[in-house]
């Protein structure tokens, strides 16, 4: 499980400094979150492909957050890609996405389909993750996400295995993947051999919002997540009015929810890279699992034991 | 008058290569010629401020060539730009830009209006340049254009003047206004001290297209042009096929119409730099006047005489 953060900006793309999106990759599959104006460019630069992309996760209906889904999806067709692809935000932003298929008239060569987010929050589940999303406390509806990882199966256990004659082989297999299997005339289940479930891993992405109830529990115990912080402490009234994050503010939501790791993104095109290290700084007096975010990393998220 | 082109990509923004856009600036004022994705970016980069920007000219429906400009749009908000703004294109763009305005409800502290081009061509004046547009030969309603500065007056005779009795001084500049003027009981007009009207500059912008009439047309005789070439000599098919031009086809359009200088764009994405370098070798075999365009580069246009 990776996260691949390709831009930290808010607001619009600048000349080195690609708008907030970021990728979460599990069981080779990926899901983008947010798609600005030039994240493809900074994917491209990143070096991952297209062809691995299943679904775009869209927070809500301003410019910075999806007028590249667009490119994006005529990038895919280009790429002759062989997955069918997502598109999953609040019904004003899957309307747009549909109004911009119908006036652009572009070739896709791939599966598209919308799904809209309903309105109080809800969970999208997948094979192998459930998406939740929650409202969060913005200008416009917008939606913050926790992705789940599946539990994984219990720790299997030699010693119960063999205490139930179960036979080193085939047989063990087929317990940990959750089939029952017979021994002579016994039936051997899963949990005969299995320990507890272990929970999945939760990778939490957060932006645009003010402080609220919802933020902090798209966090809880997440394993790694990307939250904005907009603007230097200072500028606590602007960031009020416009209903984002101080770093002071981010560091303690990542630090009272108990995530585990966080990165800044989403952050104000008045900050020059310095004015940066100094909010870094802000949002970490309280909290030592914040840091700002590095464009194109790949953030491994290791299994909780 | 100047030409400020901010990229020469074709296709899809690419890292280290933005998509074909050329600012034409003539006194004080600036018309932009199509808007990508990332044209913003590269507009920032080049210092040229969006306060200047008071028309959008799109050539036709592709992506490539009009996905920035919603951004653009709400930057210049962010901007408070004073002008007002006019989007001219096809139809089908200008439905389109209108449909991004709806779908997206994003706030305009500015006065927009949409001009949409006739079908076979036509002219729209402003007070100092008159823009013809013809249509050109692409996959889908493409136009390209011609922006042709108002006619200079004569060039004014002092001996004339002199001759006439006219004495130096503020009579002089009404004159050369186009004023009448007095002296003594005689009436003394511009035509009896100025030359013949000088022309005015003529700068062409045509992409994307296969060889057509339109596009000698549109490059008589022109001052400057930014023309594609998309693909290298040897793939003279496959431009056929999506109806761009080769090098070679892009030289000859440009000896041909007795352009007097030409700067290449919109070159496929599978060339690298060093692939360019070969393009401009093939455009140039023919005509001395083309050249590969340098991104971020203004163009001075120099007066004729």
């Amino acid at each position: 499980m990776e996260v691949l953060l390709l831009g930290i900006g808010g607001m619009m793309p600048m000349p080195g400094r690609w708008l907030t999106s970021a990728v979460v990759l599990l069981e080779g599959r990926a899901t983008m979150f947010d798609c600005g104006e030039g994240t493809q460019v900074a994917l491209k630069k990143s070096g991952f492909g297209v062809g691995r992309i299943e679904r775009f996760v869209m927070s809500h209906l301003h410019g910075d957050h999806l007028l590249g889904l667009p490119g994006m999806l005529m990038l895919m067709t280009q790429a002759e890609i062989e997955q069918e692809v997502e598109i999953v935000g609040p019904p004003d932003v899957t309307r747009w996405a549909r109004g911009n298929r119908d006036l652009l008239r572009f070739y896709l060569n791939y599966s598209l389909r919308y799904t809209d987010l309903e309105a109080d929050g809800g969970e999208i589940k997948t094979d192998s993750f459930t998406l939740q999303y929650l409202p969060l406390k913005h200008s416009t509806t917008t939606y913050g996400f926790a992705l789940i990882e599946n539990e994984r199966p219990g720790k299997f256990s030699l010693a119960k295995a063999r205490e139930l004659g179960v036979p080193e082989g085939p047989l063990f297999g087929a317990l940990q993947r959750g089939e029952s299997v017979r021994v002579g005339d016994r039936e051997i289940k899963p949990e005969d051999v299995l320990g507890p479930a272990r929970r999945g891993r939760k990778i939490a992405y957060a932006t645009d919002t003010a402080p609220c109830k919802n933020v902090y529990r798209l966090l809880k115990d997440a394993d790694f997540a990307v939250i904005e912080a907009m603007f230097l402490n200072e500028e606590e009234q602007d960031a009020a009015e416009k209903r984002h994050l101080t770093a002071k503010q981010a560091g303690r939501i990542v630090r009272e929810s108990g995530c585990r790791r966080a990165v800044i993104a989403h952050v104000s095109p008045r900050y020059r890279w310095e004015d940066l290290q100094t909010l870094e700084t802000q949002a970490r007096e309280d909290c030592d699992a914040i840091e700002l975010g590095k464009p194109l990393e790949r953030y491994a998220v290791p299994l909780p034991d």
